[in-house]
Order: C-alpha cells, then sequence, then structure tokens
C-alpha cells in the first residue's frame, strides 16, 4: 500500500500536541504525555499549557499557534466551553486529526448535541478527523503514540501485538484490554470512538484492515450508525485476509434502553444487527469471555485450514467432553484409519484409538508416546488441527517439560497445522508455549469452541464474499400515494418477483370473462382504502369459474355492507392455487442498514415461534439460499411429512429480486409485505399471493398496517 | 444427624491400611500415605509393604493381618492378579471400605469385567463398599483422609472448604480441583468414582447431603447406572438445603460412543438425562467453567432471595451488557423509584438513575457516591442481590482501597444480601473480597450468569418439590402378548388417561347400532397383526351415522385384500371429533430412569422440529404442566391464532396418570404411544384417540413399531 490511509494522522501521526499538559504524569491531564515518553514516540511531541514552560521535561508551549513546527494530531481534554476554541485553533494551525476526551456532549441532551454538532462542522469543514468527544482515545504501540488517559497503560507500555481493538466504550473498552492482556493477547493497536461526532468503530476497522502488523480485529460495538460503512470496513478487512470479531450489546429491551441513555444512539433491532453481522462475515461473540478466547484463537500465527480436528487426550472424559464440543460446533472428529488405531494400540494397549485418542496416562510413564501420536496425526493421518488435553502435566515437575519438548518439536515439525493445548501452567509456561505456536486453554470444552470459531473466520477469509448483483439503475420509481393490492404486485412482477396470472374485474360482466384464468378461482376486493381484505369480507376461496360473475356481485354488496364509503376500484380475480408452502417475505427500511429483506415459513413458524431472518438488501441468490437454510422450519421447504421439496431455486431467485428491488427504491418505501408467497413443488415457482407496498407518501395515512389480506 | 451416613467408612474412617505403601513419597504408591501426613490424619495409618520395617517413618506391617488394631479402611493399589487376594485379607481383617486405584477391569473387556464382578461379589458378601477400582480415590480435608494419588494435592494439602465434589472420572476431577482452586473455590470433600464397581456418583452426593460442612455439591458424570439412587441422593441434598450442580458429558454421537469406551457404562439420550436432572432439581452446567462459576456462586455463603437485581456500574457499556445478560437469564432489573432516580442525579448529574446505575467515572473523584449508592439499593430499594462493575478500580493504586473499603463495608451493613463484583483484581485483593462475602468476576456477562444459577439453586431449595402421587398398588398386571388399540385404550382409561366413547363391531348390525355415537364416526379395523392401519386402508373418518353400517362392510373387505391372512376382531367406531389439539404422548422404559413419559405437540413440531419433552414416571399434575411449559409450541396450547385456550389441566392430569401407570406397570411393557391425544377448549377435556402398548412379551413380536394409526 503506497497511500497512507486516510485516518493514519489519527493514528499514526508525526507531531502530536497535548492540550492542557499536566507536568502531574499520574494526572489524567498528565497521563498522555506519560504514556508518549514510556512508548517511546518518536514524533514531536507539544505540551500546549499557558502557566508553565515546560512539562514533564518537555518544553511546553502557551497555545498552538506558539508551536514552531507543522502539528499533525492534537489531543484536546480541556472542559466542554472551551473545546469550540480549541478546535478553532487546531483549524488555524492545519491540524489533521484530533482527539477528545471532553464529555459533556450528546451524552447528556440537546444542549450538548447542539454543542457537538457545532464542533463537528467545524473539524469537517476544515478537513480534520475528530475522535469523541466523550471517548477515551486511543494507542498505536507499533508508533508509541498513545493519546488516552486510559489505566490500562498505567504499568507501563504495552507489546506492539498483532490484535487490533476498537471499542464504542472507552471504559469497557479497558477492561477489554486488561482481560486480553491477562489472557495473553498483545493488542497491539486500540481506539475508542465515543460519541462517535465523526469517526467510528468502522473506521477503526477499516484502518486495522491496512496496518501491515495488526492480524485479527476485535470491536465491541453498542451502536453502529452508519450499516454501509461498517460493511465497507470489515470487507477492506475481508480482502486483508483479517478476521473481525465483534461483541454487539444491547440486545435485551433494557439493554437497549440503556444504549440509548449512555450513548446517545440509535439501536436497531438486535435480530437485523444479528444476521447483518452474519451476512457481512464478521464473528460474532456474544460475551466479553467468547470476544477474548476468539481472539485468543484468531491470533496464534495461523488459522485452522478445515473442520477436520484431531483429539488427544490422556483423560477419556475431557475426551468426551470435547467430542460432545465438537458436534455441538460442527467440527468433525474423523476417525483414524484402522491401520492407524492398531498403531496407537501397539503403544497403548488399553488406549481408546478411534479419535477422541486417549493415550491414557500411560504417557506419564512413555513420553515418546506424545511424539508418535502426534506424527500419526499430523503426519501420516494429515489432521490440519488438533487439540491435545494434558491437565496438570503442563505444570507437573515431573511432566511438563518433557510434555513441553514433545509438544513444541511437534509445533515445529507442522508448522502449518493448527495446534491447541487444554492444560493448566503456569503464565510463563503458558507464554512458552504461544511463542511455539500453540494455544493454550484451561478449559477443553472452551478449547474446541474456540478452535471451531477460528475455523468459521478461515473459511470466510478463504471463500469469496457471495456475489451480489447489481442494483437496477433504470427501475421506474415507485409512485407517491397508496398502492392497491393489484399494483403493488405488478410493481413486484416487474421487478422478478413472480405472481398469478389475474384480472381486475370492474364489473359482473368482466368477472365472467375471468373465467378462462382456472377452473377455481380467488376474488380479492381492490380498495386504496381497506389494507385488511378479510376483515371487510373482502376475499373469496375457491370460486367455481362458471359462477365468477354472481359472486363478483356477491362480493361488492358485502363490502359496501361492512366499510359503507370506502372507494372500490373493482375486484381482482386470480385462479386458485393448492398445496406448496407459505412463505411470508418482507422489507423494512432500517435506520442503521437500510433496506433488510425478512423472511419466515407462515402460520405457526412466524406467528408462535418468531421463525424468521433477515438480510441487508441487495443481496444474490448464494445470500438468499443461505438465509432460507437459517430457518429453524427449513426442513418443511425441503419435503417434510411426506410432501414434496419446494422450487428453493425459485424463492431464493425471488428473495434476491426483492432485494434489489428494494434497494433501488430504497427511501421511497417504508416497508414492504409479501404475505404469502406461494413456493411450490420443484419446477413449479413461486408466486406472491398478496402484496402490501407502502410508500413513504402514503406511510403517513395508513396506521398499523403490515399484514394483509 | 446421630447415626454416621453409612460411607463414613469410606470417607472419614478411623484407621487406614494403605497395600504396596512406598518409602519414596514423590512415587505415586508413596503419595497417599505422604498426603495422609501433610494433611494433618488423626487416625491410625498401616501402611502395607512386606520389604519395609518402615515407610516414611511410619511403622510397615507385612499384611493386613499383622496390623495390631482394627483397620476401617484401606486402599488397594496392587496389580489387578493381586486384587482379589488383597480384597480377601480386608475380609478376613474385618474392614468396612476400600478404595481400589488398580486398573485393568470392566474398562478393558469381558475378562476385566469378570474379574470386577467377582472382586465386587467378595466385598458386597462382606459388607465392604468399595469405590473403584480404576479410580484416583478421594479426600476428605475436614479429618485429613487423603486415598488418593491424585497430583491435585502433591504442592500440599487444600482448605477444608465448603464445596463438596464428585467425579465419575479421576483425571478429569483432577482438572476441575485445579480449576476451582484457581478460581479460589476451596474444595473440602473430593471422591472419584471410577469404574463405579459398588460406589458411584450418587453415594458421594448422599455422604455429603449429610456433611455438616459442605454447602454445595458438584459433580461431573458420564453416565448414571442407577437413576433412582441417584434422585434419592439429590433429594437427600435438597432437604438439607444443599444444592447440587452436575456436569454431563456424553451428550453427542461421538461422545456417547467415547463414553462407553471410557467407562463401560450405559450412556441414556441426552434429552432424557437433560430432563431427569431438571426434574430431580439439579443445576446442571454445560462446560468445565460453568460449572466452576456455578460453584463459585453458590458457595460465597448465602444464596440470593429472588430475581430482583440491582446493577451499579462505571460503565454506560458494561451496564448495557448486564442488562443483557440479565433478561437472557431472567433476572428482573427492576428501575428504580421516581424518588430514588433524583437522588443518584443529585450525586452524579449524568448518571443513568434507572437499574442499571450508571454513577460514570465520578466515583473516582468521590469514592462518597458508592456508599450512598450501596445503600440507597440495599436500604431504601431492598434489592436482595446486587452486582457492581468496577473494571480496573479494584486493581489501581488510586481505587483499590477506598473500593474495597466502600463495597466491604456495604456487604458488612447488609449481610443477608447476595453481593457480586465485576472487577479485576490481584488475587490478594480476590481474596478480600471473598472474605467480606463478595464473589468476583473478571467478565460482567459471566456475573450476571452465575448470579442466575445461583438464583436458580435457591428458588429450589427454598419450594418443597413438586407433590407425586402414590403409585398404585392394586392396578391388574398388564396382560401379556399383543394388545389391540381397543384393549390398550381400555387399559389406559382404567388408569385414568380419558378416550371418548367406542364400539367394537365384529358385525354391519353392530357397526349400523353403533351410529348413536355421533352424527359423524371413525370406523378403524382392529387386528392384533396390523399396527400401521392407515397403511392398509384401516382407517375411515368422517363416515355419516347413517352409513356406519355399510362404511364397515367397505372397510373390513379393503383391509381383507390389502392385508390377506390378517386375523380381524372387529371395527373399532367411535365420534368424529374437530377442533382441537393434537398431542404425542409416549412412555420407554430407559434403562437409567425407568419408565420416562415423552410429550410432544403433533405435526410439524414433533417430526420437524423435534420440539418434545421428558419426565421420569411417576410424577404429580404439577410437574406435568412444567413439562407442558417447557415445549417451543406451548403457545399454541394457550390458544395462539385466535384458537380457544386448551384445556392445560386435562392434559395435566392425563400425563400423570399416564406416569403413575407406567410406574405401576414397569417392567411388564416396553413402550406406550398414545398418538394423537385430542386436547380440546379449557373444561372439554382430552382425549386418546389411538394408543398402542408394546407389552414384554409382544416386544419381540413387532418390529418397528411405535407410531399408530
Amino acid at each position: 500500500m503506497t497511500d497512507p490511509h486516510p485516518l493514519t494522522p489519527l493514528l499514526a501521526p508525526r507531531s502530536v500536541a497535548i492540550f492542557g499538559a499536566s507536568n502531574d504524569p499520574t494526572r489524567i491531564s498528565g497521563r498522555s504525555l506519560r504514556y508518549y515518553r514510556e512508548a517511546g514516540y518518536q514524533g514531536a511531541l507539544y505540551p500546549i499549557n499557558p502557566t508553565r514552560d515546560t512539562v514533564q521535561g518537555l518544553t511546553a508551549y502557551p497555545d498552538l499557534a506558539a508551536v514552531p513546527g507543522p502539528v499533525e494530531f492534537a489531543i484536546i481534554a480541556v472542559p466542554a466551553n472551551l473545546a469550540t476554541e480549541a478546535m478553532q485553533s487546531c483549524v488555524a494551525k492545519g491540524v489533521k486529526a484530533v482527539v477528545m476526551f471532553t464529555a459533556g456532549f450528546a451524552e447528556i441532551g440537546p444542549e450538548g448535541r447542539a454543542m457537538q454538532e457545532h464542533i463537528t462542522a467545524i473539524a469537517q469543514q476544515n478537513g480534520i478527523r475528530l475522535c469523541g468527544p466523550n471517548c477515551l482515545g486511543l494507542f498505536n504501540m507499533r508508533t508509541g503514540h498513545t493519546p488516552t488517559f486510559s489505566s490500562f497503560l498505567e504499568e507501563g507500555p504495552t507489546a506492539a501485538g498483532p490484535l487490533g481493538m476498537v471499542t464504542q466504550s472507552g471504559a469497557f473498552g479497558t477492561h477489554l484490554l486488561a482481560l486480553a492482556a491477562r489472557r495473553g493477547i498483545q493488542v497491539g493497536v486500540w481506539l475508542s470512538t465515543g460519541n462517535e461526532a465523526d469517526v467510528a468503530v468502522a473506521d477503526g476497522i477499516s484502518f486495522l484492515a491496512d496496518d501491515p502488523d495488526t492480524t485479527a480485529i476485535a470491536c465491541y460495538v453498542e451502536a453502529i450508525r452508519d450499516g454501509a460503512a461498517f460493511g465497507a470496513a470489515v470487507a477492506r478487512a475481508r480482502a486483508n485476509g483479517k478476521p473481525v470479531i465483534a461483541m454487539k450489546v444491547g440486545g435485551s429491551t433494557i439493554g437497549a434502553a440503556a444504549a440509548a441513555s449512555h450513548t446517545a444512539s440509535l439501536a436497531g433491532s438486535d435480530a437485523v444487527y444479528d444476521a447483518a453481522l452474519r451476512q457481512l462475515g464478521v464473528e460474532r461473540a456474544k460475551t466479553p469471555e467468547d470476544l477474548i478466547e476468539i481472539a485468543y484463537a484468531c491470533t496464534r500465527g495461523r488459522l485452522p485450514r478445515s473442520r477436520r480436528l484431531a483429539v488427544v487426550t490422556m483423560s477419556g472424559g475431557a475426551g468426551v467432553l470435547m467430542a460432545d464440543a465438537a458436534e455441538e460446533e460442527g467440527l468433525e472428529l474423523t476417525p483414524l484409519a484402522e491401520e492407524s488405531q492398531k498403531e496407537v494400540l501397539s503403544w497403548v494397549p488399553f488406549a481408546a484409538p478411534r479419535n477422541p485418542v486417549d493415550v491414557t496416562a500411560q504417557a506419564l510413564n512413555d513420553p515418546t508416546i506424545l511424539d508418535k501420536g502426534f506424527d500419526l496425526l499430523l503426519g501420516k493421518e494429515n489432521f490440519p488441527s488438533m487439540v491435545g488435553f494434558f491437565t496438570t502435566w503442563a505444570s507437573s515437575p515431573q511432566m511438563a517439560e518433557p510434555l513441553f519438548r514433545s509438544v513444541s518439536a511437534a509445533a515445529a515439525r507442522y508448522p502449518d497445522r493448527y495446534f491447541a493445548l487444554s492444560a493448566i501452567a503456569s503464565p510463563q509456561m503458558q507464554r512458552r508455549y504461544e511463542e511455539a505456536g500453540v494455544g493454550l486453554y484451561e478449559d477443553p470444552w472452551r478449547a474446541v469452541q474456540s478452535i471451531a470459531a477460528a475455523v468459521r473466520c478461515a473459511e470466510r477469509l478463504s471463500s469469496a464474499p457471495p456475489p451480489v448483483p447489481p442494483v437496477p439503475q433504470d427501475m421506474p420509481p415507485l409512485p407517491a400515494g397508496t398502492l392497491s393490492e393489484h399494483e403493488a404486485k405488478h410493481i413486484l412482477a416487474a421487478a422478478g418477483v413472480p405472481i398469478l396470472a389475474e384480472r381486475l374485474a370492474t364489473n359482473t360482466a368482466e368477472a365472467a370473462a375471468a373465467s378462462s384464468l382456472g377452473e377455481r378461482l380467488v376474488l380479492k376486493i381492490v380498495s386504496p382504502e381497506i389494507t385488511h381484505k378479510t376483515e371487510v369480507g373482502g376475499v373469496m376461496l375457491d370460486v367455481p369459474a362458471a359462477e365468477a360473475g354472481a359472486a363478483y356481485q356477491r362480493l361488492v354488496e358485502r363490502v359496501a355492507a361492512r366499510a359503507p364509503g370506502a372507494k372500490i376500484d373493482g375486484v381482482l380475480i386470480s385462479p386458485m392455487v393448492k398445496g406448496g408452502v407459505e412463505m411470508i417475505l418482507g422489507v423494512q427500511d432500517d435506520a442503521v442498514f437500510g433496506p433488510v429483506v425478512m423472511l419466515g415459513l407462515g402460520g405457526i413458524f412466524v406467528e408462535v415461534l418468531r421463525d424468521v431472518t433477515f438480510r441487508i438488501a441487495p443481496f444474490g441468490v448464494e445470500e438468499a439460499h443461505r438465509m432460507i437454510a437459517e430457518l429453524r422450519g427449513a426442513a418443511i421447504l425441503r419435503g417434510a411429512r411426506g410432501q414434496p421439496p419446494c422450487d428453493l431455486d425459485a424463492l431464493a431467485l425471488a428473495l434476491s429480486r426483492l432485494s434489489l428491488f428494494a434497494a433501488a427504491q430504497r427511501g421511497r418505501f417504508t416497508s414492504i409485505d409479501i404475505n404469502p408467497l406461494l413456493v411450490r413443488a420443484t419446477g413449479e415457482g413461486v408466486a406472491a399471493l398478496d402484496a402490501l407496498i407502502l410508500t413513504q407518501a402514503a406511510a403517513g395515512e395508513i396506521h398499523g398496517g403490515g399484514a394483509t389480506a
């Protein structure tokens, strides 16, 4: 990469000014400068302090203008009422990036929000990237750039390791940094984004995606403001071969309310977030422990090549447990070849030789069993990954060294394999294993779980993201105002979502003529004022074709009686179709991710089990197939209970086309519902039997809409 | 308790003989003796060693007979071929309990199994309780009784703490002991059971239930042999106010296979285990980490009194996360009263005052905010439990002491409250908090999760187990041989599972006479040789009453044509019932737990979603209601989709009656299926529409049976 990343002035500047730098290195206002000096920052450092000539031994300047050379970056920690002035002096000096610790902005209410917007506008108009306000800053240990007052660096600079971390919350970020350090993970770059007036988590991911020394990226997110920017940053990391692991909080009702009070952010629905993160190729961690353990598994210098896993154990119980964990996580404990099993038994007569391979305590007496076992599994059996359970052997006076020799030698003999151990070791021994490329886990279940997460990350990185068809540019814009079912369906049909043949009849004769559509017909009232047709008796099912004219008359009279005054545009007539599976498709315009397509199975699946799944629009058929497979009731579509398999390709195509339509019409609708979409047997396609599009203009007119027919 | 527990000779003997005790305290054969001496065992210790006069400074004896005083307990670690002889000398000496480390018995094959059975028979015939063989022994730190060679005691004796632990696997037990010790949990008594020739996990639980210094019991189980004994032991612990936490492995296909090779045990279905553990009141832990963390939460000297939880945090992000965790775990973050919220805001203007209460970093400047906050939450607001997030404050030079003072003082002011902290502290500081009655968790999610587990444990202990009606003693035994649907239903009806009125017609006239049963009828063929009636056209639905005679004739002819030679006993006629929800009830005779009742919703719920639940028979209606509520589709029964609510009381009663029937008939059947049981609207009851009972005698005759009609 020849062009530096646009965030280089923020994350790796050559010169730094610190507003209000204190001479006392233990005070919050003195900490950043102390950290810079301890970290060996090589750029220019300018403390700004109107009352002192020197600060912590460095020449101080009364104001930014007095600084002799150029200043690329500044820390602003002055009180909120002085922050505007500080920002203006940054503009005057040509500063390119600012970290603002100061609190008291959007998080405290409208007045603070106005002040924040004012400062952000100054920054943006003058090409200054602003991190914060109300953040704890960041560090980049690769250059010793430490504009933060996080207590994490109080005990000295940390190693410039392979993990990059981006956390919206600075306090919780500090907690995660401490947990990572205790786990032996070296975080080389950390960024906290606070109020995200300008720089957001996505910017941090984007910078780390380009940073050559970062191999994995961990994030803590409370709310994403710009889903597209987040998606682009993750795609950049993916293209550069770096897994992104994210914890997103605020999924619960109380949690979302607390998040709103905390970050003053819009918190989207957790189900949408969950699907979006999956679609973008992010490994979502549920808990801090998960985040840390997955980050650990992904920073061992290599990733597992496949789902095949060899398990070696000296405890049968641990073998059972790891087999349970592997099955739950979708890893494959392929049994060893007969011949290999015999070989194991020739060393240890009472071994369990299949996989898990239980070498029993026999290896205590003869550690060469381990060497032979590792060669058998990684050499002859060619497993890409191996996990060993050796409990307290790693810390026992007798076995610690023999075990380390055997394991580290095997890791060196097979440098392309993924090697993990479940064992209890001293911190020193733990480091020695890690330096040998072997990850250590106290809990064998956690070991398997973390390997599985690393496998998922590797799979994402080794496969291209599924193709997304281009969004049509020539689509006629959705008309404003209310759309009838008839209009909605024809618009969707033109966009590629099939519908049945149908005719709009406006009199008895036209209805009678529609009898050619099929032997049995469905008649539905068409009125812009009636969204819930069944409630006014506006639907007739299974009408014999010969009675179409009479049924038309009855239907119109019935609706006129039950919904007097409603303008009736006619009656929609279509063939009655039986069989197939009814699905519900929908689109909402999500505040974070834009149009989001929902899919669910009709009936109890949606109504009782809430079995629905989401995707950000647009997407292609491959992603649509994944979406379908995520439904708990997907077996229904594959032909459960003696029914023929459904036309999944047609369903996937309709989903993709709907997503392209939604992306093209973004901003012109608030919701689209297709309920039901009938999915017929393989080869017979799908058909939208009813549809409702609420356009932007119409959205205000109809309340509580959504469900149709 | 005046009578000592029957396992006292095993777990707290007054005199101990050690076969083959080595003078070298580092060798496996020398370890037990060394551990006894280090633990300060006060009873008599007799090393048995034919080649030495003294062993590790104690007088040695050439054989057991030579020991001068009585010997209550012996360790046998001699090779398998000498074990019988050692056991016989124990019989001669009047030993009451033996721990046998020796491997090479049932776990290696039929020959070893025979040897194990022989030794077990000697023990049982002579009133000796046998722990092992193939086990790592046990320790009881309350008396310094340490018959084990587990490496766990290599670093010296451990504290006689409140946790009791029983692990089938000794090696994995040692791993759990090490994890517990690293977590700061003191395990006072540990028992590994190995091959469980006699003493099983249930025995260990039973002893610990009576041990006055044990407050919680953690188990690791690969397979339970005797479900009833396990249930009785858990009930004993429950009656004595002690939670039982269990990890049961072998749930996966590979895991179960590995478990079988490991322990030579019968592994029941994991779904049955899961339901049984829940029914017995066991807190099931999924992973070793879970087991350890729940044990930690349950050994803090008190348990939470209710689900109400106060969350205090200095990081908004952590507050959001803990709120998410609380919602997922079913804890209630009741919002503070308006007045209390105002009080919080008077201390910290930008606090989030609802719950979570975010006191922000402001408490750094003014630690009295913490004191006031704790008083507000535990005093005025009277929360029974509180969790605080204080991250690295607990280890920061500035805040560590003020935070500890404030928290420990609050814990002392409110000694009946449950107090947990999510914070990162040094091991020393961690111990100080624990001594003050405050549990520490690095991960705030884990803190909430563990509190929730402790809440569940407390709820079980404070509520009486649901009543179980007595099993009827006067029930006529099931007849041997094959039962027809008609017979099966009448037997079940007599046992209290309602059926519809029905008549067996053996000719056209009888069929015609059955028209009085209802307007529309169902006709089903009755033949002992036909279990799948629909496959041979043996069922007619919705037959008008007037056509009953003719329908009889058609049905009999059709079946005769499709199943020529099948003996036809007649046609069962019953009213056609519409509406209601169809359930599937079944009973299997489980190898571990005896008769186990299954319940599922008919149709896709069972066939696609495998939505079934189990209970050990017998049980009462309260337990049956819990069973119903566990179904994912339970909303269907409560009246989803515009249907009337179903008669849940009648369903619960039928389930309980079925369980009593199954318990009474134990051993006389292999399976019972009621498919479907129709559950009608509230007040209208339930009816078994079809039933199949495979008696013990009949089980061999019909293959692949199970589904009926």
